[in-house]
Formats: C-alpha cells, structure tokens, sequence
C-alpha cells in the first residue's frame, strides 16, 4: 500500500535528492512539502528541475494537515529540527537528516555543538540512521537519526574491521574529500563557484563536528574508546565523498572482513583487492565502493570507500530507513544506476 | 512481456547510458553486450559504475546468439554501423544511435559524410528517430535512426514553428551550447580535461555536419528549402545541451504554438513565457524545457530549448523509440527525475 | 617615476585582480587598500593568494591619506561609486570600473539602472574607458569609466565594423558566455557551485542593462541609432567572455576591417579567417582574440571575439587606462601571458 | 646580459609553462623550440594561448644550431630525455624535467623505472633540483633533475622536519591531490574531461613512482632509510597539488622548524599554526604554502603544504634552477602572483 510522506526543509539539497528518487518510488507519495523562508512557492520555483512532477506548493509546516501523513524526512538545521520533531503529531514517524539526534549522550552534544539538546526525550529513543548497521532497530523506530555524510562514509570502510578485530583501533586515520552539495543551499562566499572550484583545501580543522560520530560508532563496535584523526577536504565537485583510511593489519584478512560483512548487502561493493573506488562510479545511487590496497610496508593498509553524499550519505540512506520503519522492501525506489559521465 | 535487448558499442557513453537507463527499466532486459575491441571484458573493468549489476560480459558481433534478443541498439560509427546493422538477422529490430542512416537521401549523406552509404537498401526504410514526431512510423519501424544531439535540441525548438507558419523560415539562428560527452569516448587531445574545462569555444566550423539534419526535417516541416545558420560551442560540463535560437515572428505566438504542440507530450515542458532553461535542470533526465523570451525589438524573439545530449539526446530518445517499436509503454523506464545538483 | 595608486572595494574579484597585476607593474605601487566591510582586516585574511606581498591592511575609505596618491580605482557597486568618486580630493585621478559612469546620457542611466545618477558634474567629464578607442581622450581624463566586460567583448567584436561600414547596423545578434567571476564576490545562492557548475543558462533576460553601452557605442560609431540583440549566458567557469556576433556583411571585408583596425594594437588579436577564438587562450590575459568564420549563406558571417572578463574586460583594461592617465607606457604590467592549461 | 634557452619538447604542458613564465622573464630569450613529433607547426598552432609571442616554430632536436644557446629545458619521458641529453653540446647547461636523472642509484631507477639507464655518466653528475634544498650544488652543476611535482609537494612539508628532527621518521603518510594537468597532454581515455571531472579517485596504486624521490631524499636528511606511505589522488582541477602529511612529534616544534628553515625563502610561505593552505592561493606561481594543524591526540600533527604542479612542482622550479645556473637573481621572472579566482 502506497505510503504518505512530508518533507520538512524541502528547498534544500537533501530535499531536492528526496523528491528526486521518490519520483519513482513504487510504494511512497508526497503528501506535503514544506520550506518556512519559500512558502507560497511552487517546486518549479525553487527547483526547476523538478517542475514536471506533480506535486503540492511549499507550506510552512503550521499549515501540513498531517492526518495522512506516514512520516516525515525532517531537512532542517540541527537546533531546529530538535523543535520541529518535538512538535510533530504521535502517529508520524520520523527521519531526522540534521545532526540533532545522532548522539546519544546529549552531553556528548552540547560539547560538539555548543547547545543543550532541545528535544531530549526524544533523543533517547532515536536511532542511528546506519541501515547496514542498525536495520531492526531502525525498523522498530520511530525517529530515525540520519548519519552525516562524511561519518557514513567512513564506517562502511572501518566499521566492520572493529567489529572484527581485524585493525588496531588507535591507529585510524580518514583523509575524506568531500562535493560541495554537502555544504548546503545556503549562500556563502566560501561556496561560490569561483572559491570552490579549481582547487582543493582541507576544512573544519582542527576538529570536525562529524568526529563525534565516529567516536561513538567506532568505540561501540571495538568495545573500547576509539578516537581517530579525522581530516574532511572541499573538493570541486557537486557531489561525492571518498574516504581514503589509513589502518593497521592485514590486508588480506582486512579484506576478508569486509567481504563478508557486505555479502548480502545490496547497497554495498566490496571491490577485488587492490582496486580502489572512484565517486564518479557511484554518482547519484544508493551504492557505497569499498576498496582495500596493502601498503608497501608489511601491516600498513588503505582502506577507501566511496559514496555520493546526497544519497547513500544522506537522502538516499532516509529512504532506504524509510522503506525499513513503513515495511516495504527495502531496496523500493532506490536501484537508481549511477550515473556517469 | 519482458523484451531483451542487445547493445552493439557497449563501451561507450552512450551504451553506458543506454545500461544506466534499462538498470530500472520494468520491461527490458540486456541479452548482450558487444565492444569488439574490449570483448572479453565485464562490464565492470569497462564502467565501474555499473558493476553491481548482473550482466554479460563484452563480447564482439559476431559472438552473438540473436536468437533471443528482440531489438539490437547499435552505438557505433557511422560507416561501421551502416556494415554492422546491415548483417542483423532479419528479426532482431534496430536502433542505430549514429549518423549511419540519419539522412533520407544517400547523395545528401554522402556530401556531408564523405563517403558512399553502406547499406542503401536500409537507408529507404529507416525512420528518423525524433520520437515526438515520428511517433507512428517509428511504431512500425524495423530500423530507426537516432537523432544527433545538437539536432534534437534545435529541432525541439523549432519544428512546431515551422509547422505551424508562425516564424520566418530564412531567419533562423542557432547557437549552441553542448556538454564534452557528446564527443564520445575516444581519446582525442581536443577533449582532455586540462584542454576543455574552464572556457569554451566553438566547434564544427564553419559548417557542422548536424546541418544536414536541420536542412532537411526543417525543409520538410516548412514546405520549402530551410537553411539555418548553426553554430556549436563546447561547454565545459559532461551533459547538456542549450540551443538559443534567434528567429522572427511574434512572441506570443509562438509561445502558444510550442505549448499546443507540446501540452500532451510527457517528456517536453514548455515553460511560461519569458522563462529560459538551464541544462541542469533536464541533466539525466528525458525531458526536454523550452522557453520563449521577446527581444525588445518587436519581431525578433529568442526561444531555447535545454536537453540532456546523453539521455534525451541519445539513449533516452533511443529507449522512448524502443518502447515504441516493442508495444511498450512510450514512457517506460524513463520518468527518471533530473540529477540536481 | 613610480606612481602611488588606491584600490577603493578592494575585497572583490576586480579588487583582487587590479593587485595580482600590479605585483609585478614596474612603475606603481599600492599605497591604500579599500574595503569599508572588511576594514581592519590584513590582505592574507581576504585574499590568501595575495599574503606573499607587502601591502597595506584594508581600511574604510575615510581612513585613507589621500597626499601621496595619484589614482584611484573604485570597484564599487555603481551607485555607492558614483558618491565615493564625487568626495575623492581633486588631484587623484579615478577609474570607476561599475557602472557608475558609463552612460553619458544620464536619463539613459536612470531608465537603465533605475536610480537617478548621484553625480552628474563628474559624468559630463567621464571617458569611456575601452583604451583602444578612447585612447588620447583617456590620456588627457581626470575621471575614466571601465567598461562592462560583457560589452567590452563585443565592441572589440563590433566596433570596427560599424565604424567601416562593412556590416549591416540593423542586423547584429550577440551571443555572449561568460564566466561566473563576472557576477562578483557576494554571497547568492545563484553562484554556489552546486547552481553553476557542469551546466549553462542565459541570464539578464528579457534585457541585460549592458544593452545600453552598445546602444551608446555602436549607435556612435556608425552614425546612427544601432540596437542590437543581445543575450549573455552564464559558463561554468571562473573567467572568461566569449562573444559570438551573427553580422551581415561580406566575410573578406569584415575580416580585413578588424586586421586592418587592430595591426598596431598591443592587445588585440586577430585570427586568420576561418578560426575562432577560445576564452581559455586569453585567460588570465589582457588579451583580445577576434575570429571571422562566414557561413555557408552567403553575406552571413559570425564574428567571434574572446577576453577574460577579470583582465581585459575589467582590471587589465583599468591598468591599461591607468597607464595611459599617467603618462606611462601603454602596456606596462600588462603583457603576463596567458595561463594555459 | 641576457641569456638563451631552447625547450626540447615544447608542445606539452610544462614546454608550455616554461615559455609563458619565459614570456615576461626579463634575463633569459627563448632561442629554439623543439617537439619532434609536430616540428614544423608554429606556436600559434600548438599552443594558441601563446600567439601573440614573437617565437620561432617547432623544430626536431636535430635541427637546433646549438652554438648560441646557454640552456636547454628538457620536457621529454624519461627514457627518451636520457638519450636526447646525453648528446647536448658540452657547452649547454641542462635542467631535465622528466624522471630521467632524479634518483642517484642507477638501480634504484632500474627498479622503479623498469629499463636500464641511459645515460650514467651524466647520472653521477646530475644534480636533484629541489632548488631550496640544493641552492648552492645547482648553482655548480651542469645538470639539474627536475623533481617530481608529488615529491615536491611533499618534501616541502616534510624534508626540514625530518632535518631537524622534530618527527617520527618511521611514521609519515602522506595524501596528496593533484591536478590533472600532471598527467600530461597525451590523449589517454583516463584523462577525458568526462572520466576526471566531478569526482575523485586515488591511482598509482599500489606504489606510485615518485616514492622512489621520498625515499632517496627523506632517507638522506634523516640519516637513516625512511620510507614513507604515499598515496597519491586525482582532483577534478587542472593544477595544483595539496600533501596532506599525517606525523608524529610536537605542532609547535614542527612549525617553528619549518617557519625556521622557510624563513629567508622568497617562495616558501609558512602559514600561521592551526591554518592549511589551499591549492587555488597559490596556482599559476611559484610559491607554495605550508602549514601546520595539530591533532587532538598529543603527538600527532597534520603538516599541509600546496603548490602549483607546473609551476612551483615544475616549470617554475626549472625556471628558478635556471636563474642559479646562468648566475641570475634567483627570483627573476618567477615573482608573478597567483591567479584566483
């Protein structure tokens, strides 16, 4: 049966990616669509591209009848999305993509994030949006924490080898280069063209936000505290994130594990060993390349991985959620080929 | 009834896109994959990007059993293809992407490509494959002739114009803008990433070869001798093609002769006058936007028309004409949203 | 003897491109940095590129000791320049490279930027500042318009043949593609690069406000009224204006027209006939290149012409003016080659 | 007095940055240019972003009356550069730009090169052209290696930590993002716009060639071997180079020795602690930014430096060695300021 769903925040990005792939979504429909600052506008307005589809004009969510409404990707500010969560009706369920429901000690948050958690009896029971990681419980939830970008990225390289026990977790470092979509709509002089293309440079030092998810995941699945070097850098291009991961152990056995924790995953390329992934290749899909290269030392290895951070990294990963919290398939609308060039 | 396909010149943009497109198509499957000189590779040493699907590997023409394959897309240079498609077992149908049969008149073809058709006997029964105005011979057809990609665009411009007396026939001005990939795969000096980025220039001086294609569905459409002048310029983008077209006539109608044309067609959105598209509000998508904008001197309007050159272009438009020619659904496999940003 | 100059808006693209010039001019030196909004901070702060030279902090215009200054360049919004210009002490010689004082007419100002001109005793003596044809009137000027990069390029294109009487002044079409720099270094939404890169559109419809420089110049160059169409393009990339103009004339007459004009012009380039010009062969350039291609309907011909908007078509073009004003040798600081790939 | 240089292999991207450094140089006149395969062509034809230089055409090496030429640039594969120097006349300096005569041990290249030298009695003479590190043997010698732009990059970042001993020299990896233009301007289907644009990939996998250069410069200033992890990654622009280096030791030592040993450089800008550079602030020149960011873990510090791979990683570098060899002032022609945007 076809499912109804908001989009809270939907002239942004993520919103134009989630509107993108639920345009052939078999089992989902838009219900509403709302964008505080461009409501009253129509979604051939804010984003022409999408202006053969039928779908309703921008409200504020003030206005959303949300008694249809199965439940809503909320594409907000982190601060903000805390409040609007907060007030949503019982029966709607929720995939938060902001940062404001990824930690779980909200004390973790306010240090990363300078605020007190706006939401906290929601926050302790929000799940972390990693499907290949937390599928039954995210099918059991009701809030749904999407991951960030750059930290999705990186688990799908580093998680299964904690799990394992397969590197030595105090020894991990991520170089990730990241699209600049994941900057946001926003007008910033540091996003225009003529600063962004052309070149690169590493961002968010010393200490990226996104570092605390790593801490959290990385320290659950070794069972001890892990904390890694984590160095994002803007690269010119829309989309795309490619996590090169420098690790301790044995390539062959580094890879093993990876190959067998994504075997029956549907999203997730585990690349013959010594081949490396590009973003390119996954452009505009649900899929996530993983690669691993031996180093020349003996004990050194490259772990990368590759995903396109609108998509599997942030509004292709809410649908695949989606599909688990509403039970549908959970591959429905997202077998969308990369596309190249 | 699920139809399978064979793609000759799997291992180009246009093939990758072809694959891209029928990955999610309900009704196609992919019998064969031909690439005479990468045969023997899988698809994924040739496009990484589409790795994760089930497919044969690469294999020349000659390997193949046609006995189960419906319909044969030939993506392959003109004068090879002309050979290629000549040899088809008479029951496999054809879509030929290259200029190969484009031209109804073999003298035409051979002044403009500059060398004597190799398949005359097919040439007077192949269709011109712009699908929105061939639609019932294309239906019929056993062979059909994909478009080039320049003239597509224009075409979409210009044709109901012409149909319907509202421009002047001697006064049309084409100037376009178009993407790298539509120079192919080949290695050329002329299209490396270092020679192409960051600026533009025009190409196909001082006549290009698409011409022939507007002289003569332009001649056609007007009932007497059309010539434009037509002027492309490579875009330093992979997708895309803009046309802006000068003509003479009055603003309003022409505006209401593109909407009327175009008001039941899936893929064409005529956009409210005084609008212009953008090639990235249609990239790898099969919809074509057009837009009417007056000059301020009266009598002279411009009207552009903004389609993707891989999609709409080519294997789009080859995929629109399969469906037609296989009893299919016209818009099967290809309400694929745009891909913004 | 060395000069002693000011940029006024020195934080912009123009801004930054006056001072990447002047490192290396042998006879000026930079004595005040402009930038009300950014005053206090250092040139490392607002323009890293810049932080190997000695140059002054910003400071607010009013902060400046104008004794030891000879010229002035205000790179300022155009009706902010008009009053900053008008308190300028009157032994410093100013180049306003807005549109503060490009129209001679000042109703014309107003109908085409809507706000009635704020200094209409400086405007009867400004000069238009495109050096190659204002070039003794520039040299004797207290007050020198820079010209719209989008007009300089076709004036360069045109000019010439109007003034010749080889082409037809009632027939000219100009196709323009211009780089994002163009647009400046405020924060829009318009120029991120998610909304810019890897696509193209036409911007300033249904009239671009550079239309009322050509009115104005080519309406005097041919010695009557001359309106033309005109409609830029925005290009995926930094820099860069390629002007394709459709004239009406007879090829071998155009061609020798421009040789002819431009044989003594230091930067100024004409093309054999036949080829065309490429943005990316004059970037970073104060160099012009013009190309004459006739089309195959006799008496048609498209006239190319290519500068980089920030160099020749701003900054360079100041500098060159600058040289001119202080009685220094024309190309002076001017002759960096372009940089290529 | 002025000097005369010849290019041998003009036609490639460094022929072209040494003649558009050499174009405003005022010591050094080019006197010859050679590219076998397209002797005969004019600049013009070759490389139209340099037509409006007065400059003799292409010529084979054979051709080249070598009696007034002081030095000759050689922009040649590695392999042919061998032969192609091993029969300059006796009284012509050289610097080689190519792999050729970098590394000291003939089979260390052996090993890393795959072919036997070619030329070993100038191998025990040549000289390793990092100009700041060997100033005073560049000054003396006959022949110069031009470094590899990678190891370049990284050996600004690293070589005075590992002199001074402020790092770990057993645990050094080091990232680095390159722009294509390193890869030459042979037609390779790798290097198409639409195989490198909008995304990035690691490559030189599993050993890239230029580790030899770490390991033989590295292991020398630190007084012990070194090898270090070096993976090098593809970035959608056309130059530039970013070394991310992952090291061991105190931030504040590390920057006060790099700030130490840069401190007296003309083109080495160590940037203040806690800021990275970017690729764009420094493309087109001869400068290269350096800076330092600690981690949060004690001990661990990331060392950053960029530069342009054909000017400072190349052309640029050949250009300042050639200033050292003919006793010019080593700056001269290379103080052009970065171009950005």
């Amino acid at each position: 049966m076809t499912k109804t769903i908001a989009i809270i925040g939907a002239s942004g990005y993520t919103g134009a990616e989630l509107i993108r792939i639920l345009a052939t979504h078999p089992d989902m429909r838009i219900g509403a669509l709302c964008a505080d600052r461009k409501a009253g506008m129509t979604i051939a307005q804010v984003f022409p591209h999408l202006r053969h589809l039928d779908l309703p004009a921008l409200v504020t969510v003030d206005e959303v009848d949300w008694s249809g409404i199965d439940l809503a990707f909320a594409a907000l500010p982190h601060g903000t999305s805390q409040e609007v969560v907060a007030k949503l009706p019982p029966h709607v369920k929720c995939i938060d993509l902001s940062a404001g429901f990824r930690l779980r000690d909200p004390s973790v948050y306010e240090k990363w994030y300078g605020d007190a958690h706006r939401a906290l009896h929601l926050q302790e029971k929000a799940v972390y949006g990693l499907s290949e990681f937390y599928r039954d419980e995210i099918a059991q939830a009701h809030l749904v924490a999407g991951t960030g970008c750059n930290a999705a990225t990186g688990m799908f390289a580093i998680l299964p080898l904690l799990s394992a026990g397969v590197i030595d977790p105090d020894e991990i470092i991520l170089d990730m280069f990241c699209g600049v979509s994941g900057a946001g709509r926003a007008a910033k002089e540091g996003m225009l063209h003529s600063e962004v293309s052309e070149g690169t440079h590493p961002y968010g030092l010393p200490v990226h936000r996104h570092t605390s998810e790593f801490d959290q995941e990385f320290s659950k699945a070794a069972g001890q505290k892990v904390e890694v070097t984590f160095t994002p850098h803007l690269m010119p291009a829309n989309r795309g994130i490619l996590c090169t991961a420098h690790v301790r152990g044995d390539a062959d056995a580094i890879h093993a594990a990876l190959a067998a924790r994504y075997a029956d995953e549907p999203f997730c390329v585990v690349l013959p060993q010594g081949e490396a992934p590009a973003t390119r290749h996954v452009r505009g899909s649900n899929f996530v390349h993983v690669g691993v290269v031996a180093d020349r030392r003996a004990g050194r290895v490259r772990v990368f991985a590759a995903l396109d951070n609108l998509a599997k990294g942030s509004s292709g990963q809410a649908i695949q959620n989606a599909n688990l919290m509403l039970g549908l398939d959970e591959t429905a609308g997202l077998m969308l080929a990369p596309m190249f060039p």
